[in-house]
């Protein structure tokens, strides 16, 4: 067992608000889970309005002098994120073994006739600025050999949940909704993950309409909490082609975007459903197409008798919606017809993980893999031919 | 002293018209030079003319979607080359160590208010297509720490030609000329490069206009040959700024391009030199400027008694023009007053390394400094803050 290493991770999403930087505290397991990793401390950088701005149109219609000019003023965003970050757990630099940094995805294309993705934040302007080795760009390994460069979080679903008895599911709420599902003392091999449909996505669009843009998200399922869900609008939402399609699979704003939101909106006015109506079915839809999801593809890979130790851990900004939360325990229950245990649904904090920095612990933990020389892409999630060391490793300066 | 590693190197220039790739075997050395470097095979991969337009596009306004296919595209030529040259030196690619590639420039702007470089031609990739460890992206830790991202290759001109007895400059006339001044015995500390002026840039330019763009460049020296060097338009070009500049300098197209070549035509025409007359000056100029740097920069810098063992060797396009070769030996001689030796005038194919593959060996030569943990950049060259080390490692798939 090796000795416990301090590892930095870095994440900015494509909402591109700022950086969520940890420091974990990162050892070696004798049992499942295979790592421990304790967060020691976690900060936010936020991006501002200016900087974000500048991103969101570098993603859609960059020119290359953005994009070089981009990539090295992020890395010292970056940079800046992880020395701050060390400076809140009480640490030097010196202490830190490595960064793991995902970057800013400004394109991703994984179905595109030559797949491609591509993350800036130059990681030599990351090591220059700390002085600590850094790995970074970690998607684009597993894209070259063949996988969609995505999901890569289920490595860290598997190394820090896997629990040798009992059944998990990890339920992302984000704007898309997906599940890494880790059998009871799963090896890599028999992890799952994928996208079960929308997340907060629909139910945020709809808000939004709803309220003329005065709201961005039902905050705490307010709004929803005072409506009735429209089963017929609910049974019409379900019926969408997404849900029932096999793993592995994934969604975006092609399938569940603007598009699809317009149409809702409008099938809701013909059957002249309240406002609070149109919110409660659209955060239905969100409960009954993860519900269904596990009912199609998990229980049926499950023994009957596992099931009362199953556990679902929920993160996200889903986790955060009351009525969401509900609904989905009630459509979990009804879907074991009563063979789930008492409790099962549970959230990131329960494990000691805060949500928000759940995806930069993931990028500490790969760091380490890749250092270590191991794969860290799980084929059963992204589609990848096989297990590939991912990221690059760039030294200390 | 480490056993013999076989690399492979792959470099396309700004001029993107193709990718070279050498295997070579590098091996430590007990004496200056540090390294010994044997190539065992050199291809030249020619991009299609449509791949070429695509990338010169690309670099001049290329949207992000653009560069994000791009960079994956390339990568898959690159790994491509790395095999033909594999196989082409009778060799399979589980007997090389690693490949390094320097990839494919498409944006450098060092004096931007945030200097960057970006470099595409994705390792990951090559490192899937060959199964291959694969070293890239130099540029950017130089730059990270301060420098300018070029020049690179004075390091390969160190270990590749530090003699412990003779002074040597090892002259590259590309478009623009630039020099490494390599003391007899010198330490990487010691070793000096910097741009001496323009190479063939000019004569090029003058040579297409007097044409009618028929002619590229000066076949041989064939028509300046012919020609008499105008000592008074001579003399007006060497009064450029840029010649007295102390190093470490660069120059390109902004000082000695379109508008320079124009105000030297605009001359000759007042000056009413013929053609011939016209392209000899404009050969002389590359000459004069290059050997005047030897006597501004070099020669105060050298022992009087080290001026007999002086070499210079040549490379790039001009070393095969024998008209500018010739006045480039008067020249250096007349500077000298007859101190240098009989012949100090070599080319790179005098030391067995193909004057085409040069560039790549060097990156061949970085990729083994990084893998060792050391670095490779020469900040004196460089203008960086320190030697740091260069590149990013991507594990074999």
């Amino acid at each position: 067992v090796a000795k416990p290493q301090l590892i930095v991770g870095l994440m900015s999403g494509t909402s591109a608000d700022g950086i969520d930087a940890v420091v974990a505290e990162i050892s070696d397991s004798p049992a499942p889970p295979k790592l421990r990793a304790r967060i020691l401390a976690h900060h936010h950088r936020a991006f501002a309005s200016s900087l974000r701005k500048q991103i969101l149109a570098v993603c859609g219609a960059g020119r290359v002098a953005e994009i070089c000019e981009l990539n090295f003023l992020l890395g010292r965003h970056f940079g800046q994120a992880a020395l701050a970050v060390i400076r809140k757990a009480g640490l030097n630099p010196n202490q830190i073994a490595a960064i793991g940094s995902h970057g800013q995805t400004i394109h991703h294309l994984p179905n595109a006739a030559t797949p491609s993705t591509l993350q800036i934040g130059e990681p030599a302007v990351i090591a220059e600025f700390t002085g600590i080795r850094t790995v970074a760009d970690f998607r684009v390994a597993d894209m070259a050999a063949g996988g969609q460069g995505a999901p890569l979080v289920p490595l860290a679903d598997w190394v820090l949940f896997t629990d040798p008895r009992r059944p998990r599911i990890i339920q992302n709420i984000g704007g898309i909704a997906n599940l890494t599902f880790l059998p009871a003392g799963a090896k890599l091999g028999e992890v799952r993950a994928f996208d079960t449909g929308p997340g907060n996505m629909v139910i945020d669009a709809v808000v939004a309409a709803l309220s003329n843009n005065r709201l961005t998200y039902d905050r705490h399922g307010a709004w929803a909490v005072l409506g009735t869900v429209s089963n017929r609008l609910l049974n019409e939402l379900r019926s969408h082609p997404f849900l029932r399609r096999r793993p592995p699979k994934t969604t975006g704003r092609e399938e569940f975007g603007h598009e699809f939101t317009a149409s809702l909106l409008g099938r809701a006015k013909q059957l002249r459903l309240r406002h609070e109506d149109i919110i409660a079915t659209a955060t239905a839809f969100t409960a009954v197409s993860i519900a269904g999801a596990y009912e199609r593809f998990i229980w049926p890979a499950m023994a009957r008798n596992a099931l009362p130790n199953l556990q679902v851990i929920l993160g996200g900004g889903g986790a955060k919606n009351p009525f969401l939360r509900r609904m989905l325990a009630e459509e979990i229950s009804r879907s074991l017809s009563g063979a789930a245990g008492n409790r099962f649904l549970f959230t990131h904090e329960d494990f000691g993980i805060p949500n928000s920095a759940k995806e930069a612990l993931a990028f500490a933990i790969m760091a380490r893999e890749t250092l270590a020389g191991r794969p860290s892409n799980v084929p059963s999630a992204t589609g990848a031919r096989r297990p590939v060391v991912l990221g690059k490793i760039v030294a200390a300066a």
